[in-house]
């Protein structure tokens, strides 16, 4: 018969060495999006998932609270997405199902790309207040991945809802490590 | 400085004995949506999370391939809905990212209550083939609950992606769970 068990995301290897490497704080909007890019980057280099990372910091301090990428593939999970995972690691670690209730003021999710459908619809959920994005849906889509049925004023829903978002942070940078997978014949999630 | 590590969701304790007494297929839609009803209802008797159940079966077999419920609270990571912990626990069983590649022919996830935004978006990565569906958002909104900014035309959106659904099996049963937690005074997520 069926046995229960739990689910289990794990970073790959290469991100403790990456971690221990990071600046204490990341201050500017740019210097935070550089290190989830860095993460996509790393991620594709070292063949442990897709070309997507995100990064949780908060917002005042420029603390980095998790990394995240890409694990699909290799954790045999399809809602393993950088934005999920940095979230999660995140959230437990902090103790919190939400992090606006964590104490730390202010916290942000940062990634490398524009969020998926189902990133979008966790990120209210999350207790961030603001969402940071590098390349865009159409990046994206043009490196033949698809975003999901997102609604066009996807932006205006998150900040209805009180979540500010800025797009395009290092968007060419972070759009090259999605051309880059793609034409080196990466699997498309 | 920050340490990687692995996200984990455990399914509650009580779970093991709930599995080892289903039967070895569910044959009917409502047999499958009983389970998920009951898993709901179990998770709010034990105190072990939000009222939501789903389980994900093999179409034409029946056999329970994982099942699932809210861990938010107890699990400290808002992405753990019941239907999110069922779809990863079923991937990382069979070892695949998506159901559909699984070999065991069509898969359905059957929750509870119609899917949040995040669960909406997450089902096309899945690789599952049609959703069931017990309570309505409606039922979810007057128990108090945000299903987020999902589109009025959801239904569509899966069968354009060639996922079936069918809503509102055993829906008096399945919105009755939320009832009773919303009056009882549980968290509301």
């Amino acid at each position: 018969m069926l046995q229960p068990g739990s689910v289990q995301i794990h970073l790959p290897a290469w991100a403790g060495e990456f971690c221990a490497r990071l600046p204490l704080a990341l201050e500017s909007p740019e210097e935070r999006m550089r290190v989830a890019i860095s993460l996509a980057e790393q991620n594709v280099a070292n063949q442990s998932g897709g070309p997507f990372g995100a990064v949780v910091v908060a917002a005042d301090t420029g603390q980095v609270l998790a990394v995240g990428v890409n694990r699909v593939e290799p954790g045999n999970c399809s809602s393993a997405h950088a934005e999920i995972v940095a979230l999660s690691l995140a959230q437990q670690r902090l103790g919190m199902a939400s992090l606006a209730d964590a104490g730390i003021g202010p916290v942000e999710l940062v990634t490398s790309c524009e969020p998926c459908a189902m990133c979008l619809g966790a990120v209210p959920w999350s207790g961030v207040s603001a969402l940071l994005c590098g390349a865009s849906k159409a990046d994206a889509e043009a490196a033949g991945f698809d975003e999901g049925d997102r609604a066009d004023d996807w932006v205006d829903q998150l900040e209805r809802r009180g979540i500010s978002v800025t797009t395009g942070i290092l968007r060419s940078a972070a759009a090259k490590v999605l051309e880059r997978y793609a034409r080196s014949g990466g699997t498309i999630y």
